[in-house]
């Protein structure tokens, strides 16, 4: 299994280097919802440090049931009041049907793939501002982060106050 | 919005700098599954570079159905083989049962409080190895890091093979 011994001895380098942060809520109190695509290290993207942000990732960086759950624990337990959801541009979810992607992975789901940036990011944003139990969110923001440029476009904006 | 504002310009630094990597599958087929936890950056604790690996990330690094959408793409249409699971010492969903997560947040949810980390990575990691649809994954692993330390410890391994 060379991969797993690789990933172990670079990790003992890491260990010895790093600085440790005690607290487990995000000192800035906020979360970035972002895709599992491996061209985005979100701490460089978004010049976060340890101890900053809590950071969510899936397929296409959407707002699931799995992410709400992670909300519900990062607003009332880790103190979040603000919620970036960024998805980016290249992505595999994009421009493609739930069929298309059923038929490709043999999965029978639901695969939430995006037609439009500005529409699934405006949906996203909604379902978390529409969620009674994510109430301590008090700023959300939508961003299109460009896989090749490295830059991010700020798509869309919303509060509650 | 300062906290939004600073993302952006943190940004501009970093999309000047950064190597583009324009390949979407990751080049060591790899994917990780960790906690959304603030004081744990993937890439710097398991010595991982840009373009080498998928991340998937939520409350506790817990094998979701959401995360099983994800891996359905990573390896049909990413060409993953390799999953690590790994969560943490400190998490907040540790020692904690479902119906006091449910007081706190006031979200009638499952939250997949962890009591044991070598049986909830057992779990997880079984949980990838027999989902018909992720035939594709050969190597799975269990990690549990220290976010004191900065250690990784290799909990538990299994192969198809």
């Amino acid at each position: 299994m060379p991969e797993i011994r690789r990933l172990i001895a670079a990790n003992e380098g890491y260990a010895a280097a790093r600085a440790g942060v005690a607290d487990p809520r995000p000192n800035r109190r906020l979360a970035i919802v972002t895709c599992m695509d491996a061209r985005i290290d979100v701490f460089a993207v978004l010049g976060l440090n340890l101890g900053e942000a809590l950071v969510l990732r899936n397929a296409g960086g959407r707002v699931t049931d799995d992410v709400l759950r992670s909300l519900a624990l990062g607003t009332h337990v880790l103190g979040v009041d603000t919620v970036v959801v960024m998805q980016h541009t290249k992505c595999g979810i994009a421009g493609r049907s739930d069929a298309e992607l059923q038929e490709i992975t043999g999965a029978d789901l639901g695969f939430l793939p995006i037609m439009d940036h500005a529409a699934a990011l405006r949906e996203d944003l909604d379902r978390i501002l529409g969620t009674p139990f994510l109430d301590p969110v008090r700023v959300v923001a939508g961003f299109v982060y460009d896989v090749e440029s490295g830059e991010i476009s700020d798509v869309v904006r919303a509060d509650r106050d």
